[in-house]
């Protein structure tokens, strides 16, 4: 964990939020019908502020282990920026990015709960974790945020994101409060 | 939060029940597949109540800012008056809603939890927001609920107004006391 | 709620054990699709329990105010005695089994949730109620439960029934610790 | 439950991990559609566990009482290497696989969360019982698990007996640290 003033710091320079799906944009659940994973369950706040967040000028990704059908409609419902499914290897998958990106990994806020995070938490210029991740993985996080994974904990990352930046109060306003 | 005497007061010209639907009639998340929202999860209980504050003779709308046919075949089956879908912008959908009514915000009780709800949890006569709905949305709201979305909240809300116009008892005997 | 030894007595009396579905058997979720009601959630320790009662010489039944293919299937695969569905007028259908079986409401454990179930209630030998069950049905059952609904309810009512009526250890020895 | 000295003593001999599903790899909820089970719910984190754990070398099997094709098509994906499904008959179908496999029940950890599981755990040289199982099964198990079932229970079940074994650093390491 990291105190306020190095958390403006580090979000000053954030260009790209790139999230882990399961455990983070969801519960951890998987749902399996008889061919597979057949359903994907979000959280409606976290939606609204990745909007929001798209608004204020940062990118958006999306970096999962797995894939499935319902990820990439959500994804794209999203307007996601980049969409990177079935990549277990996440170290190399982030190291590809950045290059495609050309960007750096201080420009980067990430958001995972388990092992296969480890190596984009430590690079990434800030790193979130849900209220339940693996213990491994809120022990590295710069923030461990108070919302589990699919309950709006990517709504409470972009909220303390943005209040960070000094941005919260006018993307509400700008949004929703007219 | 209001007092009781306030809370009286405002529930006596209550003639719409307006509810968000998300985080509202729901717990906030969203099923997809792989062609979207395929499912949609609501609570018994708050069917129950809503079919007992259209029998005190309150009429009842829906606004959303999503849309999908599982809202639809609800509202359907509840018997809901008037169904608002895919309007992000609710503070104009609100407007739209009084003046074809022709009714007044005060006569509108409305239960939202995000921050697009805000705009008409200003007007509103009675404001309700779920126990776990955004920093934003409690602020504002006349009552915060013990219940948290989609676990019966609008059964909490339907009671509270209920009772609130000394209307309970009666709706409770004469619908299941026989 | 009946202290032990009044509980023993009701309990001895017992023949049937006639259930609510949504509050009880389930967690009061209705997961909708496009057509209406398209999956039902249930929970593997009430099915276990309920094949426990039966095995003991006890009747199962289902009352419910709500119908949906996933119920009568689940009604089938437990080998449910009598299956009441769609009846919101409960008290009137409780009568009608009544006389359909010849039998008495003292000689019937029913488990309720929500307004509803209070006309049976009343009349059962042995009413119970989950945790979450609404304020007026805890404050008529004889039996509070400590799950919620749809959280293995269910199989605590009828470890109760049995433990009261002495049957609980043979049941468990018979069907498992051998 | 047993000390941290005959944990080890006990984890050191185990060659097997041999899973209930209902309640251990789910939180017991069935979802039934028109033709009964129609999805079943897994956790993330336990399937990434799994994959860690035979990756140490361990075998693993499922041992369920029921039987759909969601368990099916997890296994397969998971590698499961015994997969026993349809069996309410536990004590029985386990001793058959102690044979199949020519290994004895010391050589087993087993999770199981309710009565039907019993008969296993007094013979397993490891039981796991999830937070939430039976209190019969909680009383037989060896480690009772903090998590719930389906709450990612086998993960942290495979944690201990992989730190049991001082095994789980460099499981860790090897996968995901690089």
């Amino acid at each position: 964990m990291i105190d306020d003033a190095e958390l403006a710091r580090r979000a000053a320079a954030i260009e790209w939020l790139v999230l882990d799906v399961d455990g983070v944009l969801t519960d951890g659940r998987l749902v399996y019908g008889p061919e597979g994973e057949a359903l994907k369950v979000f959280h409606v706040r976290d939606g609204l502020a990745l909007r929001m967040a798209r608004r204020t000028g940062l990118k958006v990704g999306i970096l999962s282990g797995r894939s499935s059908p319902p990820i990439a409609f959500r994804a794209r419902e999203l307007g996601v920026d980049e969409l990177i499914l079935g990549r277990s290897d996440k170290g190399v998958a982030f190291a590809e990015f950045l290059a495609r990106q050309g960007t750096d990994p201080e420009r980067v806020a990430y958001a995972g709960d388990d092992l296969p995070d480890l190596p984009v938490l430590r690079r990434a210029g800030l790193g979130f974790a849900p209220a339940d991740a693996a213990a491994e993985v809120r022990a590295v996080a710069h923030v461990v945020l108070d919302a589990e994974g699919g309950r709006a904990a990517v709504r409470e990352l972009i909220e303390r994101l943005l209040r960070a930046r000094g941005a919260w109060e006018a993307a509400v306003a700008e949004g929703f409060g007219g």
